[in-house]
């Protein structure tokens, strides 16, 4: 359903040399089976496959090199894949070419414990780095749901539920190791915590999704295990309450570690989905971090905040397993929505607002969605503005997918005569490349292009994402 | 003293034809005298002035964008310059060229109290934009010591004081209106707290010193003036034990707002020139941002760290006056170590290291300032890894002057040897280049000439900074 043309003139077969010489340099670990394509050729967007011509997995920044300047050689298209996890299309194989599976790469470098910072490779998964980091004391905050691997997380400028707290992958990446599009390897920058050394290389890779160079290594900020942790969840009769007191909560600067909203057809959704009880009312989930006496006094502003705002209670959750099965409902929404429609799949929209618009864009998005009979959830990580809304389609139903499409338009118009972004953490894959220059402008997007273009001359890494050539 | 030939064969007199295109845009806001010129030749770091050949004074970002097309159509050389602060040589006229002097376009274009965000133009100092906030019950809390323009601060990626609590105006900028090499106008980003819209160009230019395009306009973030502020100031027998305290201080996640570091050296100088009292031993300044709570929770564990390090006492600011006092006393640091020793020039050194490296790597800078009868003192950032050697020479005596660039040289060695950077926040300037390219290394030195080519292809924004064409 829903896919731009996949450029099937500019869709050429592998030249036999090419395979060879990858063959050559990758064995076994070179494969043009159909599975093997189609499964690279997906990822959990609402697109119909895209198959790339190939797949290599790689085990080192040297392979990645050598099967870029292959590919460069040739003016084949080369795209990277995490664990395919993306929604927007990242990883589909718009004009064919060489998928480079980095899922191999997954060894924890190095971790400096009394410096806070982890080097690992570009396929280690923000779950495996919690784990090695169980000993030290120390975690890695970043979010995103899905158990996506950090090189994933750095291309798509990834958050998720704590970076109302801690920040992005812009904020916690320290810094990368990078293949070029001509094959050679830098390193975008050091371990300092802050640096003034020229150009911000870490972040001209940070979010550009593979079309500029393929990152191989990350090193990322890690942050010492709370004291103590504490969750409460909160019912409101009304969306415009729940936001109303999230807006207060960040405009008073209580530090919360997370707050998360679930309109009523979300909740009703992980209730079924999850069998929890939760009242299926407006909802929001609250993580709060720090010492004892801390967590104490945020969750005790909150929770007047909340009441302020008409909350039907506020009810807490201390015990590590009730909490853990809290956050597990919430980050199974998204699955737990596919169920609430069997046969359709899910639009996920993203956008991001400043704090102060945040109800207004989602009343008026709800609106939207209940005058066009959709049937659709909204999930948000509300302390940064950030909200989805997920769109149930029948992906037969050309005009269910319209409709769909036409609250999205609408709902990133509004975003962005708010000041805010079409794309708050998924990033622009193929979904999102008009809205993208309707958020930057032309003149904007031309420096973007002149940026591509200088960095990748044959269009080869990732081509026909984020911005046209 | 000490600086780089001027390329004095690259200047050329400025074409007639383009000084009347300028005077047509700006009238009495051209100037061409003499004291105009070595006014804007001229800043913080020890090189002798390079003047332009004119100086515009801009009021709108509009005239930027005219001043720039006319200069780029006669590949004459601009220079941005925002109150004359920068340490490393960026706004110095190598070559020649027309100054646009931002300090006109002063005024704050939006504050925005329920998002905590604020447009200011470039020439808005911080102390400005905090004496616009003061009723708002926000702040801006960067804070570099000199009350540098937000343009500036921008485009040198400034952070100081705060930066170990607040972070730096990497993570603070939200987004930049910026005048490109052929004139055109762009913003960088929307108010969006967090995005994964397409390439992060505020972050290209944040840091760019000019040289990839002007700053022109400056979104940041602002903060809830914290409920609590308390100052501590505490004096250790060796630098070791301050050092170290801080170090613990850091792993153990405790959320200090400001931890500076002086050496004895500096106590001394900032005692005779501020009539302070304080004991003349390696000291360390705290300061808390809180609830009342919060902050003595924090003051207490850090009170019990440094008794742990054997500190000499701890001993309280909370009187605003008094807080005021030890930081302004602080910021004057550099002015202070100035008159230690009179006709004397000051070379500002600006390694960030991993925090756990910060111990020895300060130590062992000492051993080298002392082994070799250097005049200095060490103030620094600890809190980030980040000091300033403070190396006193006469700007006459060239083996003085060879002296502290010795030291500087095996200073920046050691610290990349430690995985850190050559400048946590002054930049690079004239002085650092080399640096640079030992830091980054060869190839991404590449990639960063490779931005500057394809932004900048006539080289004519703030040419021969940061790296050589």
């Amino acid at each position: 359903m829903n896919h731009p043309t996949p450029l099937a003139e500019l869709r050429k077969p592998l030249p036999e040399a090419l395979l060879d010489a990858l063959r050559a340099v990758f064995g076994e670990r070179l494969s043009t089976t159909q599975a093997m394509r189609e499964h690279h050729g997906r990822d959990e967007s609402s697109y119909d496959p895209m198959p790339p011509d190939a797949v290599v997995f790689a085990q080192s920044t040297e392979e990645v090199a050598a099967a870029v300047k292959l590919c460069a050689s040739h003016e084949v298209p080369i795209i990277p894949y995490g664990t395919g996890t993306s929604l927007e299309g990242h990883i589909l194989a718009l004009r064919g070419g060489v998928t480079i599976d980095l899922s191999q790469m997954n060894a924890v470098v190095a971790i400096h414990p009394q410096d806070l910072t982890a080097t690992v490779q570009a396929g280690v998964t923000r779950k495996q780095l919690n784990a090695e980091l169980r000993d030290t004391g120390l975690f890695f905050p970043i979010d995103p749901g899905a158990d996506a691997s950090l090189g994933g997380m750095a291309a798509t400028r990834a958050s998720g539920t704590n970076a109302v707290r801690y920040g992005t992958m812009r904020e916690n990446t320290l810094m990368l190791t990078v293949v070029t599009a001509d094959g050679r390897i830098i390193r975008t920058g050091s371990r300092a915590k802050k640096s003034s050394a020229g150009y911000d290389l870490t972040r001209v890779f940070v979010g550009s999704e593979g079309t500029l160079g393929i990152i191989t290594e990350v090193t990322v900020r890690l942050y010492p295990q709370p004291e103590a942790i504490s969750a409460a969840v909160c019912s409101f009769n009304t969306t415009a309450d729940a936001v109303n007191a999230v807006i207060r909560t960040i405009q008073m600067g209580v530090p919360v570690a997370r707050v998360e909203f679930l309109d009523e057809n979300g909740v009703r959704s992980i209730n079924a989905h999850d069998k929890l009880t939760l009242p299926e009312k407006p909802l929001l989930l609250f993580e709060f971090h720090g010492s004892d006496m801390g967590v104490a006094e945020q969750a005790q502003t909150v929770q007047e905040i909340a009441f302020e705002f008409n909350a039907l209670g506020f009810e807490w959750a201390t015990r590590p397993e009730d909490r853990s099965r809290l956050w597990q409902a919430r980050h199974n929404a998204y699955f737990a929505m596919l169920q609430m429609r069997p046969g359709a799949r899910a639009i996920s929209t993203d956008c991001c607002v400043p704090i102060s618009s945040l109800a207004e864009c989602i009343l008026d998005t709800q609106a939207d969605c209940e005058h066009h009979g959709i049937i659709y959830s909204i999930i948000g990580h509300v302390g940064d503005g950030n909200f989805h809304v997920l769109l149930m389609v029948d992906p037969n139903d050309p005009e269910d997918v319209a409709r769909a499409e036409g609250v999205n338009a609408r709902m990133v118009g509004r975003a962005l005569s708010m000041d805010g972004t079409c794309t708050g953490e998924h990033g622009v894959g193929l979904h999102k490349m008009d809205f993208l220059v309707q958020e930057h402008g032309e003149e904007a997007i031309d420096v973007m292009r002149t940026l591509k273009h200088a960095l990748d001359p044959k269009n080869i890494m990732n081509p026909g994402k984020i911005i046209r050539w």
